[in-house]
């Protein structure tokens, strides 16, 4: 029987960056598509607790069924699981319009999405992009995609551990590099203004910081580098070596 | 000088949660508090980028200052820490009504703030009472808070760490335990109703499922057993263990 692959992202169903791993997901097997109805960015691992959810069927054809709903990325892999019954043999999420390395795994819903059918129990993957336009070029992701999306459905992956794979924009990539997660944050700075009422209002605004810049084993390093980083990435986010050294509180 | 505590929640500045939150920090120094005008649970770590924001100063005395925001629990860290241009000791979040045990940490607005102050370079800790109730008892926890809050502010918590405290809903706590976040999953069941138009919606419903029933290192075990669980929480999800293996994969 031909696998199963369920493909999401934050960006929408519509968007390009779905369109092309649904193009890398298709020669591997039958395509169920539960994806957003707009943007989801920055929607991390939200969901949807105060409202209702709608989904609705989109398009059927041979070997690929599309859905869009009004929820989160990751209420899109929830309803996919539990409400139409998908039993995936992989989940797919993006390819994400802009990058999602290092503490942007936090942010990102293309990696919300991942983490949720990782914990769901499925091998899980988050592909994104450095390039943030409506009609990036994907071809080295879609390339990319092909290579690891058989590994997965071959191998699986280790229970609570799914992959963040992001993609620096560039015509050659120079390979992929398994890596840890770079240290770094956001400066932020918020772009104050005035509405007409003389009310102040603020955009969110930010540069991200590298704090490692000598170490080469990072997602930072081989995106700077020209190579495709892969961080596999757990949800047991236990803080194992600080376990005994806190033991000792007085509480 | 006095010690600088930021306060931020997801069930908005007015709960009764953030109240409890704010009297217990108020022992040790100044506090300002951040936080959302209304609920925004399930938040996780969400960020605002496709609309602005708005922050309000709702009120000033001697050692309080309260803003409130139309922002994420993440948001409001944001504005804090950037606008407001706070330097705080130690970041607090909660108290949250309702628990973020085992694997809702991914799903907590309260833990999202922790581990945005966590990533931001500040010691952070998330509260969480296992009662939903908008007039829960939250005596216990501020009782803990106080013990906590002290030792934080004395030894500090390692970089990239963050605390997960959440409590049970019981008149006499056993105790705190130090313990790992539990593997468990929720099984959604979404509750599916039709509209006066004739159409479907959802509504997310669900029930928790502790995979790990003997295990009794973990926050699920402590909660089950009347303590209250401390889990060191990291924001670097590089699953280590499997970098080794992955690095043989073609690709």
């Amino acid at each position: 029987m031909k696998p199963t692959l369920l493909v999401t992202n934050d960006d929408g169903y519509r968007s390009k960056g779905i369109i092309s791993l649904i193009q890398a997901a298709r020669k591997f097997g039958n395509v169920v598509v539960v994806a957003p109805n707009n943007s989801k960015s920055g929607q991390s691992h939200a969901i949807t607790v105060k409202d209702f959810l709608r989904l609705t069927k989109v398009s059927e054809e041979d070997g690929l069924v599309v859905y869009r709903s009004s929820g989160t990325p990751v209420d899109c892999v929830k309803l996919a699981l539990q409400e139409l019954k998908i039993k995936p043999d992989i989940i797919l999420s993006g390819i994400n319009h802009g990058i999602n390395s290092s503490i942007s795994v936090h942010y990102s819903g293309t990696m919300g999405a991942a983490k949720e059918g990782c914990m769901s129990g499925y091998p899980s993957v988050g592909f994104s992009l450095d390039n943030f336009t409506a009609d990036a070029d994907f071809t080295n992701t879609i390339e990319l995609a092909q290579k690891i999306i058989p590994e997965v459905l071959e191998k699986g992956l280790p229970k609570w551990v799914c992959l963040n794979i992001n993609i620096p924009d560039v015509k050659n990539l120079a390979g992929a590099k398994v890596c840890r997660q770079a240290h770094g944050m956001w400066k932020e700075e918020f772009d104050k203004r005035k509405d007409p009422h003389g009310q102040n209002y603020f955009w969110l605004t930010g540069a991200y910081e590298l704090l490692e810049t000598s170490a080469q084993d990072t997602d930072e390093w081989a995106l700077r580098n020209g190579y495709a980083s892969i961080v596999p990435t757990t949800v047991d986010t236990t803080a194992y070596h600080f376990l005994d050294d806190i033991a000792d509180w007085k509480i």
